[in-house]
């Protein structure tokens, strides 16, 4: 059975370290996070993770979820307590708005803790998980009454909530939505049609499901343009927010699926039932890219979240499975055979996860400050920056992050061998469910457009060039520091790739914007080593900085020198290669017929 | 539910006018492989494969194997019948000598119809495929009476064979084994151990199964030298081939896994079982190598199935499934959205699919002839140079083989979004399947080491100066026709960084072998993309030949010369990445002490 500990620590430094949250000390909601309170909440968030929701992990993957022939649904055995135990602790209050029962405090914190959760058992995460991107479309959207009387309760986690986008005939393309918003007389809406993939669409851990629903009025345009946002609670609502009759929405069917098996996906029926719309009708894509937006980073997490567990548990095996000896000659000639931990190929993987996971998770990290700073900094130039950063970041955060997190479950499996590939032993669950987290959320293909086709050209690349002025800055301050000069010269190496990357698509995506689509996917996989190599030198600059100030836990701050070294050696030649795929355009990518791809 | 139809067209493209076997006709047993009798063997293997094998892929997944209180275990419903089915068409017996019951044709041959069985249904493809390992162990090492007794019924398929290797404490270093042979007065030895992983250990499919098991005698030294090979027959056999009593074997557990669910993975325990040594005492593991080494190239190809039939069905579904519109404007506006096809990343990833399984295919059919000439090749020149590629390309083949395989699965499931985490839609079950071909006959760290340690400095670097020489001919020919000029340029450019790495470790690792160790699986990629260089040298200088000679099939030749121009450009710039990551060495890599990989 794998374990789970919290990297409570890691965090720790880079909340106060690195990202410094004491200096916004004078911001609104920053005051009260004080460095103990960030200790007290990490470390309380990491217990429960550890001791509450891992050991349910792999029992949950194997017993999965239960539909019964009324259409209700349970989760496994064990969730519905834990669920009880978070809403209690308040887990998923710590970010919300405090006037609505949230506890204020910063996005960074909620980040953190988020990726506890995930790394202990993401199918359980997801069930707060997917409230709260609910509760960030009705903040923004939704009117003061529809907050008052649903907030509160899905904040406190009495209430859970869903995203019901996906149509059998459509997922990235929402143009093609059939779910019908028919008005009716009292103000209300007839909602009919049929979702899949709603995940946590039916379970027993909560009073009621808020489905938030896509669907298009009768009179509304065929396209994204004629899409509206609705409030579908599974339970009707009264007025004093007491909970009533049954609405006509139910579960179909649930899925049987690769992984995240203990987190149920439902086919989710909608015959007339009670809807309400949330803001104006015909702009429900605004309001739900709100929803998704927060919910990118959370995947983006989610990524992180399962190459952490997976590696905590590859580096364990590694110190315990004895196999071979030292390629310098035995390392423990008293025992038959020295740890795998000897063999520089395990090493490889493991210094490979560890320079993704502490780099991913400062990148997160940073950007769980931004998402605050983007609200509550003193200047309007410091919120757009902050926006801008977030924008960009984002489809990074999540494609960069879940395609490598999906490596890196996948080589801490190979450290374990053919024990790796047996169910029992947990690993293969941290692959498959990591392997989701490429998908959902508009898949990874869409984030590289998203970045190269959106965030990219914005205000005239505002955003990119934003970036590459920090990191050209930090390179420049890093390259006077002897242990982090090696790194700096090979981040800016990076960076130029990426600079020379985004000249080219400025230049030959007008021509043809297939050169965009065809180097979307290097794109972004450039930008995320860059953007992990501007996280390592500033973690790299904290740590020396801890050295010199004569820190007693030298260990911790030595091997962030050397890591951050590592990720200079190992990662950062990628750009280049990378840069040069992406400058080979379109053209012999897209030259095929279609006949060619048929099966000969 | 999936499809698969077997690359009949590409096996004989690359067979006749790749390969161009006709040449070699004055060498026994190629005589008989006509143009005409490979045409019809792989026809006749790719609709066996198709319509027997393809449909019970997904429910031999869900079903599995099944073992029954008494120690029985049944494969999954279908399974026996299309075992009877392979056994009575002979496909086992392709490649095996005559005079034992085969049909003595090329191994090249196997080789292609091996990898259309493993792409219809991998699990199934495994009982056959783990007896053709056993059979070549017999063949090289067993007495001329033990291979009377036992050959012709394997080769014909009435038995199955295994491999007996991994205990509990040891997978990699066998040294460690601890199943013990006590020679018993007859000559015969008592078998007592317990050995896991055994796949097709128990089953339902065969008359008998002729375990080859690893075991130690008494006075044996405790280390891989003190290992011996042993027959032991779950029905012991008499002398005249009729099988008698159950011997002391049995199958103690099978082990639920992430994938090939319908093969079984047996714990077998041995109790005094009867067992016959093979070879010489202490001398088994070198007759387990032969074993392996076929097994190796055997595993190689699944890396290359699982990422044709996945590609297969990636392909179709791009083709059928509408989402979103051309970058360049409605590909099709008469319908509401255009085919995933059209879009840049989804046509990336098919383009690195073809590249892959086409490059793949001509290499791993290019070792089945060297196979063949390293014994019957007219010189021994000729001889020793088709061993020395064979030596060196086993490991590349099956490690960067399954590597990529894995990849491009994952990819062609990615191209599928939310459906391809679907269980019902087959794709996520190749990714499953896929995964364990990197783990099994030695995980591709140990096939990397295999490369670095063991093959590359063999006779002075011998093997891999003729692989240059090879690559740099092929490039030097190309260089003048001029569809093929800029991939022989890129190719030729992968090569020079293959030699300087070559030399990097020629300098480094005699001062450490750990920079060799850290280098290993950065060179076995880097000469995995070589080798398809050459392969796609080698394929596009044929196209353009056939298409000189005025052929009526020219999407097909057309299509291998614009699939070629693909690979060099989206292949072949990893190898100077990858170059410079092996340059950093081991120091960085092996600096950190087991405590930093503690959980923080």
């Amino acid at each position: 059975m794998p374990t789970y500990k919290a990297p409570a620590r890691d965090a720790r430094f880079i909340i106060n370290e690195v990202l410094d949250l004491a200096s916004y000390g004078n911001l609104p909601g920053f005051a009260d996070a004080t460095a103990d309170l960030v200790e007290t909440v990490l470390d309380e968030a990491g217990k429960f993770a550890a001791e509450v929701l891992a050991p349910l992990n792999l029992p949950g993957d194997q017993q999965g979820c239960t539909r019964h022939p009324d259409g209700s649904v349970t989760a496994p055995e064990g969730f519905k307590a834990a669920y009880a135990q978070f809403t209690e602790s308040g887990w998923g209050t710590l970010s919300q708005p405090a006037a609505l029962g949230g506890q204020g405090l910063p996005h960074v914190l909620g980040f953190a803790v988020e990726e506890f959760l995930c790394a202990a058992n993401q199918s359980f995460a997801m069930y707060p998980g997917l409230t709260s991107g609910a509760v960030s479309a009705i903040l923004a959207k939704g009117s003061p009454e529809q907050q008052a009387l649903y907030l509160p309760k899905m904040i406190a986690g009495t209430w859970t909530g869903t995203m019901n986008l996906t149509e059998p005939q459509c997922g990235t393309d929402l143009g093609l939505i059939r779910t019908r918003a028919v008005p009716q007389a009292d103000g209300s809406y007839a909602i009919t049609g049929t979702k899949i993939f709603i995940s946590a669409g039916e379970h027993d851990l909560s009073e009621n499901i808020i489905h938030l629903v896509l669907a298009k009025t009768p009179d509304a345009p065929d396209s994204t343009k004629g899409i509206s946002l609705f409030i579908v609670p599974k339970f009707m609502v009264g007025a004093d927010g007491a909970v009533g009759a049954r609405n006509a929405v139910s579960c179909g069917a649930i899925e049987h699926k690769m992984g995240i098996h203990g987190n149920v996906t439902c086919v989710m029926n909608y015959d007339e039932a009670t809807g309400y719309l949330v803001g104006e009708e015909n702009k429900g894509l605004a309001a739900m890219f709100i929803m998704m937006n927060a919910a990118r980073l959370g995947v983006g997490l989610q990524g992180l979240a399962q190459a952490e567990v997976a590696y905590q548990n590859g580096a364990n095996y590694a110190q315990d499975r004895r196999q071979g000896r030292a390629l310098t000659g035995p390392a423990e000639p008293s025992e038959k055979a020295d740890p795998l931990f000897v063999h520089p190929d395990v090493r490889r993987m493991l210094m490979d996860a560890k320079a993704f996971t502490e780099g991913t998770r400062a990148l997160a990290l940073w950007c769980g400050l931004l998402v605050d700073l983007a609200h509550v900094a003193p200047t309007e130039e410091e919120r757009q920056a902050a926006d801008d950063l977030i924008g960009l970041l984002t489809p990074v955060i999540k494609g960069y992050g879940t395609d490598k997190g999906y490596d890196v479950a996948t080589n801490m499996q190979q450290i374990w061998g053919g024990h790796g590939y047996i169910a029992e032993n947990g690993m293969e669950q941290f692959v498959r469910d990591a392997r989701i987290a490429m998908i959902y959320e508009g898949a990874n293909g869409v984030q590289a457009m998203d970045l190269v086709g959106r965030k990219l050209p914005a205000h005239m690349g505002r955003a990119i060039q934003l970036f590459f002025a920090e990191v050209d800055r930090e390179c420049a301050e890093a390259a006077g520091e002897p242990r982090l000069a090696d790194l700096a010269e090979r981040v800016g190496k990076a960076n130029s790739e990426l600079k020379a990357a985004t000249m080219w698509l400025m230049q030959n995506a007008m021509a043809n914007p297939e050169n965009a689509g065809a180097g979307a996917h290097h794109y972004m996989h450039i930008t995320g080593i860059v953007a992990l190599g501007l996280m390592w030198l500033r973690m790299g600059k904290a740590a020396a900085k801890a050295l010199s100030a004569g820190t007693t836990d030298t260990a911790f701050y030595e091997a962030k020198l050397v890591t951050s070294r590592y990720f200079g050696e190992r990662y950062t030649p990628d750009a280049g290669a990378l840069r040069r795929k992406l400058e080979a355009g379109s053209a012999t990518m897209m030259e095929l017929p279609a006949e060619a791809f048929a099966t000969a």
